[in-house]
């Protein structure tokens, strides 16, 4: 007999007999019969099953403990009840893996913290089983919105010898014997050792690889983990996270806001249709009202304003400000949160001053400003950051020389101008704010199976 | 008037104006008209288009170059050509983007060394927007088969500090100064001042995490880049390389054969599917039979057969082996090549000798044999590698012992075993290996967009 899993039997409500495997959560033993609530990981619900005192290991079953793995023959039989439409009356109980009584996840509340220090064990728990479905969901909602539009997902390298983009946030990374590595005449590191010929980083971004693929394909899309030296203990930073990457060649500023807004409209709606069960279990545990948040931006229609007329309401608000909002300056989390309630929804901020911006993009008819735009949400600030990038090649040039961007070793990257260049954009998005922002976690260490943080690299 | 891709026009075969923007293919000029072939990355296809002297910028325009981005304004003329069912007919034609003579990509056959040293730009070529473009399709094929059968994508660390697997395999990765690093007192490297407070590395497999998310979800997949230290220039190895690993709870070696055959069926399935054009390319141009070696594939059943019995048929053979045969060793390329010739189809080989295999895979009730099996298909080798994982924490423990495995740092991965273990079996499949079976492509620096090889890190 094949083994059906727990989502199938909830799916087909279907009587007959089946072969479940599992594991205990719970487990209520009585004289003459008992109940086993067991989980398979196929979904968050528990199957209840039945058993009793007929079973020749009646005895045995009833002192099975909290996370032994269980093969249960039995039938299926449908309940009179919306919370739990049907229950297996078991024929025949098997363990196949003992647990024993120190098993750190008990059916109880555990703090976030305990958890985090049982990674590999926390999935098993109602909550992280589905943060993490919640986060696959997700990630096949992106891929299915890209490769649906024609786009070509391109793994752009991590390992990367350029350092135009400030190898002091870098991860250096050496196949050299740090102990003793060999050395120049002058007493440098001699990297033409190292495995790569000279010093190579773990990168933070394909965005510069990415637009070489935009220029031959149109429309790519990169996503793929991340890093950061950043020795920051915030609730919203790790060493290591995932990121989106899309960039589109023959589109402008506002051809890039459609795409964004259209694609997390997208991913929301997918991951709502897919996940009504761990949606409604971080609306009821979680985060009060996320449903109706996440249905809300679904249906909304994103505010376009530039960062001149924000700063311009920020000004005029009459509100204190621990940051005094300013035209030259960045936006800081109470002004996102201001402007989000404000407009009541989502906000794509555009339009910003070009010294605090990058180099590699678009300068704006009034020299001044930038074709960036960043998409800030009710309740959790920034989801996305993106430009419009600078194709003139004498622009590109004159801005990498103001800010002091190497030009050497990404003159490959100003190939994309030289040759048939054509007005672009792009945008990033942290996978790990999104997960946080459709499942209301607030810690990024609970929405990564194994986060890795400053002093903390476990598992 | 919204631009339409390439693709759509030729999808839809329908008379009307459009807008058009892509890069100039060729330009063939005459006297009083000309042709423009572009083609906008959409699909492999370019497009025609013909534009005569009644354009203001006739003269212009005959004179643009390969290379050059344009935006064209014409009607769709449906012509009655199988190869070329429709060109446009150019009210307008505007140059967005210059393109000079140096173009590297000119409308000849280039070599593949050469495209290699302008892997920015090779993507432009047919050959290579094929290639990427079935990567990127191949890549949705794999996320489409695990998510629709209900597994979970694990987005496994790729920093760890457990040196369990060699750690002169890995990459060592550092925040400190490798010029002066800090010291302890007797002068090792004090890797306490580290982010991580210790020594870590990028890993080469998250198989170890991912048993302990298979024991919560039951069936889980990575896909993610992976990384090798190994100092090999050949046409197989990269530093750098995608890899899936998927993870089975409650599935023993059989299922695990099952899955791996059902999985790279649909993805072969998958890719013959959506890219026609593309695979009829690589069959004309690159591996002449592509088509049948792909289509037989996916129609073929699969042999299962043990590594004894294939050592048995390959010393009964009466070849001559460069490599004799062995019933305590691995099987060589050659041996591969005559046992898929032999079945004249794919070949499960199991049961291997427990010594040449991982301390983590099932013992055989022979206690000579370990639960292992590999993959090998017609003309290309091994495509996968997997086993039935040990469930057994004694005969674990034994192994680790045996083959001076280090216990420290993974007691985490014994936990696996200790809480409610359970047969479970996994596999990993290379990204690259799968795309260069898919495409005929040799060498595996023509299937990743920045390969990264000894000595060779550009981009």
């Amino acid at each position: 007999m094949k083994r059906t899993k727990i989502k199938q039997l909830f799916l087909e409500k279907k009587e007959g007999s089946v072969l479940v495997c599992a594991w205990v959560r719970t487990n209520r033993a009585q004289a003459q019969f008992g109940f086993l609530n067991v989980n398979d990981g196929s979904c968050l619900a528990n199957l209840q099953v039945v058993y009793d005192a007929k079973l020749a290991n009646f005895e045995e079953i009833s002192k099975y403990r909290v996370g032994v793995s269980v093969q249960i023959k039995g039938n299926v039989v449908l309940t009179p009840s919306a919370k739990q439409p049907l229950e297996v009356h078991a024929e025949e109980v098997v363990m196949l893996g003992d647990c024993p009584e120190d098993y750190p996840i008990q059916p109880k509340r555990h703090t976030r913290e305990f958890l985090r220090e049982n990674a590999h064990l926390r999935a098993r728990t109602n909550l992280f089983n589905a943060v993490f479905r919640v986060r696959s969901v997700a990630a096949m909602a992106i891929h299915s919105y890209f490769q649906s539009h024609g786009y070509v997902y391109v793994h752009t390298p991590l390992i990367t010898c350029a350092d135009c983009e400030g190898s002091d946030q870098m991860f250096k990374i050496t196949t050299l014997n740090m102990q003793n590595p060999p050395l120049n005449e002058d007493g440098t590191v001699d990297f033409s050792k190292d495995l790569f010929g000279k010093q190579s980083f773990i990168t933070g971004s394909g965005q510069l690889q990415g637009e070489t693929y935009a220029m031959a394909f149109g429309d790519i899309y990169t996503f793929g983990p991340t890093f950061r030296t950043e020795n920051s203990n915030t609730k919203t930073h790790a060493n290591e996270f995932w990121m989106i990457e899309p960039e589109m060649a023959f589109c402008d500023l506002e051809g890039l806001m459609d795409v964004e807004e259209e694609m997390l409209k997208y991913v929301i709606k997918y991951v709502l249709d897919n996940c009504e069960e761990e949606i409604n279990f971080f609306d009821q545990f979680v985060e009060k009202g996320l449903k109706k948040k996440l249905t809300d931006l679904v249906d909304a229609k994103f505010v376009r304003i530039s960062h001149h007329d924000v700063v311009d309401i920020l000004l005029k608000s009459g509100q204190k400000w621990e940051f005094t909002p300013s035209f030259d300056d960045d936006i800081a989390k109470e002004h996102e949160r201001y402007i989000t309630e404000h407009f009541n929804g989502p906000v794509f901020i555009k339009d910003w001053p070009k010294d605090i911006k990058a180099y590699y993009m678009k300068v704006n008819p009034d020299g001044k400003t930038v074709a960036a735009v960043d998409l800030v949400v009710p309740l959790s600030g920034e989801l996305m950051g993106g430009s419009q990038r600078e194709e003139n090649l004498e622009v590109l040039l004159k801005r990498m020389e103001e800010m002091h961007v190497e030009k050497d070793g990404i003159d490959w990257y100003l190939d994309t101008r030289r040759y048939g260049g054509c007005v672009h954009s792009g945008f990033g998005m942290g996978f790990e704010r999104l997960i946080m922002y459709l499942t209301g976690i607030e810690n990024i260490r609970d929405v990564i199976p194994f986060p890795r943080t400053p002093k903390s690299c476990e598992y």
